[in-house]
């Protein structure tokens, strides 16, 4: 499908990425280059990639496809700095978690003759680095593919759509800013809700953590996932985040107030809302 | 280990309790009740219970052990309801997730020719019913034996504890009060934030849950539970719920306040608190 594919960042999801279009055969050619020259390298050991050049604007000269897989913050950055590096046709994209932003400063960087297209494939762990990659990471899961009205090339976004598609992903075309408020509640509010759970129970006695059922042990899974990265991620999509915060304290709120008034039915409408919700989740 | 054994309740829990002491050899004889005849019914076709006598009264006549697995608000009650029937040298446990005022209820009906002890063990699933019985639930699991100061036999503690422990759970012991104030965190807390998340959710549109990672998933899940079962337990530990609550709302805002002054510093503090805790819990 093409010819020379980079991936920038080669950790969980530069190497998943990697490892998945090296199963499907998408490409004739994987590089791939990340700050840590060992994420690189091993990449390189494992047989996804053929070579690990020592910079960026090398790596992507012969691109065909560059994948940014860097963290959130660092995305819009990056662009500008392969820009000038890009061949005639090149396709860029990215897994930034975030996109109004950086999506913005990614197209402002592409030289006329390279297209950049966001994307967002909605996998991850709590765990990092190449070591915790996977071939069937993006199997099933949705991927946002961004169009920027009035910037974005169609016929590029088709492409991307295509590629996402092929590494097993289901794509959710949408506009960058909506992305963004729509992550801020499927990823980012549960992040910052697991995270708040996990302060509450560091505050506690440690012998508590013994008594965890399933319960606590998934609510707060999240909590374990990278800070630097998640810490761009919220930064990056604050005012979101923040709107979305204000809304899950409010319904805390409710609770915590049909409780205090021994109020069985508003505790009741409360359970059955979320039930409701929880039930329509697809498996 | 025990002649007749007793689950008023034949539910998921109740159930699953038959099937594992039948699946261990615990018991020579086992009966169940339980208020909808059909799940009494489902555990005799299984052959996880002998008969269902068609009272409680009735079924705990000849009971060496009575296992109460009926919704936390309804235990005390049951107990009164039992009590002029057992037998002498009786020991009476239960399943219920609260316990200060349980607890005492069920100890002040018990006559002095038998033995109340409670107990909780810390499992279950969003699934009810005996259909989701499991012969393994208690296995690894933490079950909380409590022990009312000065009103509970210490013989009696051991045996309901040797239980416990038989059917595969960790054995924690602690008094009801302390108990209470255990699960309104490791367990009441985390349903509440699942239950409030899905209720901010279902305020979005539909299309948004087809966008859900596993994180979004993992965090609601527990809101999927029974409504009855969940009103029941949170309105019965009503005080140590909303002062947890409380607390976890003042975490939440900590968090939203150092994204909306763009604290970089105070966020990577609170999501490291949060995984250093999330790190420690056991696998």
């Amino acid at each position: 499908m093409f010819g020379t594919l980079v991936t920038l960042g080669s950790g969980l999801l530069g190497a998943s990425v990697l490892s998945s279009v090296k199963a499907r055969g998408l490409a004739r050619r994987a590089l791939t280059w990340d700050i840590r020259p060992e994420n690189s390298a091993f990449c390189v050991e494992r047989g996804w990639a053929d070579a690990a050049p020592g910079t960026a604007e090398e790596a992507v000269r012969e691109a065909d496809l560059v994948v940014i897989a860097t963290p959130a913050d660092t995305v819009g950055e990056l662009a500008q700095r392969i820009a000038p590096h890009l061949r005639r046709g090149a396709l860029v994209t990215d897994v930034g978690s975030t996109k109004g932003h950086a999506a913005r400063l990614a197209h402002a960087a592409m030289p006329a003759h390279a297209f950049y297209v966001g994307a967002h494939p909605m996998a991850g762990s709590e765990k990092n680095g190449p070591g915790a990659a996977n071939a069937d990471l993006f199997e099933g899961r949705a991927c946002f593919v961004t169009r920027l009205p009035g910037r974005t090339d169609p016929a590029a976004a088709e492409r991307i759509g295509a590629f996402w598609a092929a590494l097993g992903a289901r794509v959710v075309e949408s506009d960058p800013d909506e992305h963004d408020e729509i992550v801020a509640h499927v990823s980012h509010l549960p992040h910052a809700a697991a995270v708040a759970l996990a302060c509450v129970m560091a505050a506690r006695p440690e012998a508590w953590r013994d008594c965890a059922g399933g319960g606590l042990r998934d609510t707060t899974r999240v909590a374990g996932g990278d800070v630097a990265i998640w810490r761009a991620i919220l930064m990056e999509n604050r005012h979101e985040v923040t709107r979305a915060v204000g809304d899950f304290e409010r319904e805390l709120a409710a609770l915590r107030e049909a409780l205090e008034s021994r109020d069985d039915r508003a505790l009741a409408e409360i359970l059955e809302r979320g039930k409701v919700w929880r039930d329509g989740l697809r498996a």
